[in-house]
This record gives structure tokens, sequence and C-alpha cells, in this order.
């Protein structure tokens, strides 16, 4: 019998700072905006996959998270149908990132590390509609990201409907893509290629609060920010406003769940700031995750500038990480998800 | 000794349908934007003013809610002195809503009953930026304002110093202003021209969405939809979703007060839902107030179809009204609040 050709690969997670929302080819997912993200660091969190084919396999099927989908969803299909055709040129790369976009549009901008945009492209069947990126991982070094992960509230609209009715309803999500996002891209880029802080983290917060300023113009509206996503904000402008200048930023997606931007040096203190105005559920050290933050003495007049009432475990745990690398192949084959006969070594 | 001269008016309190946000001349209070609203009744709401003159007198004093204020105060000063002109030509009218509007913009609305439009203007020195009434309030009979009265939480930025912060940082809000608002107020106009209620609604429910999405989208960011806010839009929403048709519409300021406008037949159900989804803490008889409510039943497969979560609490009480007449002059000596002495009768 012909030896399976397996493949195990990661890829990371990434954070827009310019943010995507709204499609102009729903099949081809083109976005109406080019959107601008970090690529975080595999070492707090990553997506694991494996592949493998055989031409004695019968069918093709997937698992997500140890749980088999079915394979004829339209999203895996157009996947599916061009990575197989990469198969046929195995160990040659193609424009993998228009691939990737056919499956969810942001993940394209996970295929690089560092600092990358998705440029929205002007041609109709797509092509120029890709990944690049715009500075390496080891650009900032300096750059931190702290994500809170915001205790468990169900998802209140999912993104591609949600999207959608926007791009139905809202005149104010036109006249953004039109007329803000370009000239949003372009600053944000300057911004990172010179490593100016208080500009990139100025740009994130205004880009987070318009794309959810859109959602409440849309029509019914959509509330992505919970009463812990609006404690956070208040509690960045207040930390800011009492050094007077932007030591700390935040952005939200389509769930809860902040994410902090800052640098290195202001790591410890701000992180105090969160388990202060967050008082999580126990104590102890497993609140904060990821790359290890040191304790400090908390000054009672910022406690007191900052002047928010505590929100009880409103917070869960926090990871703590920095821009990182691309997508990896995996060399150790112990960590194959799936054995030699395709299916999963161990369920879920 | 002269006899003083004692005049005592009522003055109603309106709510705009679409919204004024931002000043493009802070001191003559003229807006970026025509805006329109609907005055409510004041057998419910209103607000009663005496103003005592004589020769006799020293000095202006004024009492606001029983508390004397500072009379050099500018706003008051800008309106006093247009008053106190207003003396020497008694009994005649001149075009007082541009007096109003150099109070408080809004303001001016509340000199006219029914619908009333506040027109931007032109002209430099405001003298174009004056209220007119659309329709009178007999236009609507049908017609029923609820306003939910949330639970008290502190206001977190004042419409004032708010709206200036929208003007200088949002790129949405100026796009609103030139772009959305006038097609909205001719699409307004024609809807309560015709009593179409599902148009007024919509376009009332947009309007303050769209409104609070250039307060998100400040720099920073406000909030005024609290999460009881966020609840009575998702009920509306589902309650017109499960009868397939817009029965019920809101509006929120610069606060988390709901206004609520239905016609008349869907008013007994839908305060039973409010009820039902905000239970109050004493189930009394005085959650609901003003214009009387019968008590209906509420089906539980309406209940389920809304299918939230009960909030108890969020609402304090419920004002039933409509639509009502303009300012009022008093003819009961016995309504006036200052004596002839120029002196509160009795303090709060």
């Amino acid at each position: 019998m012909e030896k399976p050709n397996i493949v195990t690969c990661t890829a990371p997670v990434n954070i827009a700072v310019i943010k995507y929302w709204g499609k102009r080819n729903e099949e081809l997912i083109l976005p109406i905006n080019s959107s601008l993200s970090v690529t975080l660091h595999q070492d707090q969190l990553k997506t694991t996959t494996t592949v493998v084919a055989s031409k004695s396999f019968q069918e093709d099927r997937i698992w997500l998270n140890g749980k088999e989908e079915d394979i004829s969803h339209p999203r895996l299909q157009s996947c599916l149908r061009e990575v197989y055709t990469l198969a046929q040129v195995f160990g040659v790369e193609g424009e993998l990132s228009a691939i990737a976009r056919q499956g969810s549009g942001s993940a394209c901008r996970s295929m690089y590390g560092g600092f990358v945009q998705w440029l929205m492209g002007q041609k109709e069947d797509g092509k120029d509609s890709v990944a690049q990126q715009v500075e390496p991982e080891s650009h900032w070094p300096e750059l931190r990201i702290l994500v809170l992960v915001a205790s468990a509230e169900k998802k209140p609209v999912g993104s591609t409907s949600g999207m959608q009715t926007s791009v139905e309803t809202s005149a104010l999500l036109k006249h953004r893509a039109e007329s803000v996002v370009p000239g949003r891209m372009a600053e944000m880029i300057e911004a990172i290629g010179r490593r100016d802080f208080a500009t990139f983290a100025e740009l994130t917060m205004k880009d987070s609060n318009q794309f959810h300023a859109t959602c409440l113009d849309t029509y019914p509206p959509i509330f992505y920010l919970s009463s812990v996503s609006q404690q956070v904000i208040n509690l960045v402008h207040r930390y800011n406003r009492h050094y007077g200048e932007t030591r700390v930023s935040y952005t939200f997606d389509a769930g809860p769940n902040a994410v902090i931007f800052t640098l290195k040096q202001h790591v410890p203190e701000f992180l105090q700031v969160v388990q202060h105005f967050f008082p999580p559920e126990t104590n102890g050290g497993h609140f904060i995750r990821g790359l290890p933050v040191k304790r400090v003495f908390l000054p009672d007049e910022l406690k007191q500038s900052i002047g928010l009432q505590p929100m009880d475990n409103g917070i869960s745990y926090v990871i703590s990480t920095k821009a990182g690398p691309g997508p990896c192949v995996v060399d150790d084959p112990a960590q194959h998800l799936l054995g030699s006969d395709g299916l999963p070594k161990r369920t879920v």
C-alpha cells in the first residue's frame, strides 16, 4: 500500500487595527475596504491543521476541533478545490492568501507574520484582493499585545450575516469604506513604519470605535460592545489621560473580548490596573497567561485618577503576547492530528 | 407703589425623531443639521415659568426648580437680553423660537405643538435658524408616546460638551449632517403628513441609532445607551418581528431613557410586554403613569417569540402620553411661582 502524505501546519491568529466589515462580493469574499492587522505570536495562540492525502482514500472528510463537519459546506468546498489543485504542484507555492480569503476573509491576513495588509483589490475576479506583509514581526520588538478574555457571553449576531446587513442598511459604513479607510490605511502603514506608538494606538482605537458605530447604524442595530467592553474603553482613556500621553490602546472585533496594544515597559502597571478594576474570581496566578509579567505597586493616586467602579469577574483571564511569524510546517510527527489512515488520532 | 407685571407660562417637552447633534456656531447655537420633534402633551410633562417685572426691582434674579442660580451665566444672559427687549413691546410676538434657541438649541422646538422642525438655516447671524410647525397636535390622534424612565444612572457626558467633541472628531457625524439628514427630514415630513406609521417608526429608530453611532465614532467615544437601552431596542425589534410589521419604535437622547412611539391600539399589549421583560420593583399600579392603559392578557407565544431574559428594575416607571400643544399662558394666579415681591412663593 502506498505511503500517505501527511503534513501538519500551525497558523497564527491576527487582530485587525484597521477593520474589515462588509463584502462587495459574497461568493469570492471580496471586501468593501482594505484592512490591516497584527499577527499574534503562536507561542500563545495558534491553530493546528493536519492534512493526509492518499490515492487509496475513497472520500474527503474533515474534522474541526475533533468534530467531523459536513464536507459539502460551500466555503469549505471553495477552499478544498484550491488546496487539491495545490496538491498537484506539491512543494510549489501559489498565491495562498487568495485561497485563504475564500475560506474566511480575515484569515488571509494570517498568511504572513508581523504587520499585514489585505488589499481590497479592484478586479472583478478578486485576483488582486490579497494579503501583503507591511513589516515583519521583528520590526517593532517593544510592541506588546494583551488579549482580555471577557467572561463568556453569547455572540449576538454572527459576523457573516452581521456584515451583510450592515452593507445593505448602513449609510455610514459606505462612507467609512469609501472615504475614511483609504486615508487611515496610509496613515497606519506610516505610523507602523516609524514605530510611532501614539499615532498607531489612537488610529487603532478610532477605527475600532468606527467599526462598532457602523454596527449600531445597521438596521436592526448590532451590538458587540458589552458593559465589560465599555469599562475597558473608559479604563484605557482614563489611564492615558492620567499620564497625558497615549500609552495603551484597545480594539474589539465582533465579540466582547478586548485586545490591548501597548509597549513593553507599560505592561506590568497596566495589567495591575486591569486586575484592580476587573477583580478576578480567584486572585491567583492564572489570571495572566502567556509572556511572563512582573508584579508592580499600583499608586493610589492612579486608582483614584481612573475612578471607575470595579466590575467583578468581567474578565476571565488575560493572554500576554506579541507580534509573531506566519504559518509554520511542523516537523515533529507527534504533532500530527491525523494518523496515516486519515482518521483523527484522538477524539476531543 | 406700582403694581408689578406677573406672567406664568407652561411649556412642553419635545422628543426629536430626527436628531440634533452638533453646532456650527457655539455662541448663537446654530446646528449642523435640521431636526424634527414631537411635542409631548403638557397634561403629563411640562415646565412652569413665572416672570415678575417691576420698575422698583434693583436687580435680576432667577430661580430654577426653586434654587437661585447665578444670573451672569452667558446662556441665561443671551436669553434675558432678548426677553427684556421683548418686555418693551409687551403683547407683540416676535420670532420667539430664535430666542429660545439661544437658551438651549432643542428647546426652540418646544415653541410649537404637534410636529415641529428646527431649520438649520444658512445665514451667518442665525436669523433663519428657527422652529416651524409641520403638523398640529390634532393631525395624528392615534399616535401614542411612552416614556420608559430608566433607573437612575449618572449621565456620563453632558450633551453640550459631548456634541462639541463629536463635531471636532467624528468623520461620520459630518457625513450624517451633510448627506443623510436632508433626505431623512423630507422623508419624515412626508410620512407624518400621510400618517404612515411604519415609515415614521423605522426612520425614527434608524435616526436614533445613527445619532448614537456618531457618539461612538467620537474620540474619546461617548456611550449613552446602557444595557437597559439595548434590551429595549432588542425588545422592540423582536416584538415587531413577531407580528411581521412595525408596530412600535424607540428613540433615545443623551441619556438612558427610552421614548416609544406606537399607535393607540398597540399600547396595552406593548406595555404588558415591557412590564414582563422589565419586572418592576413593586408590581403595583404606579408603574404606568399618565394616560390610562387597559390591562390585557399576554400570550405565552409572544413571550417566547421575544425570548429575552427579563431585567429586574431596569425601568422605574412609564409615562403614557401623546402629542400636545405648545406653550400656554396660565390664567389662574394660584399657579404663579413668584409673588408680587418677585420672590419664590415657596422653596423646594
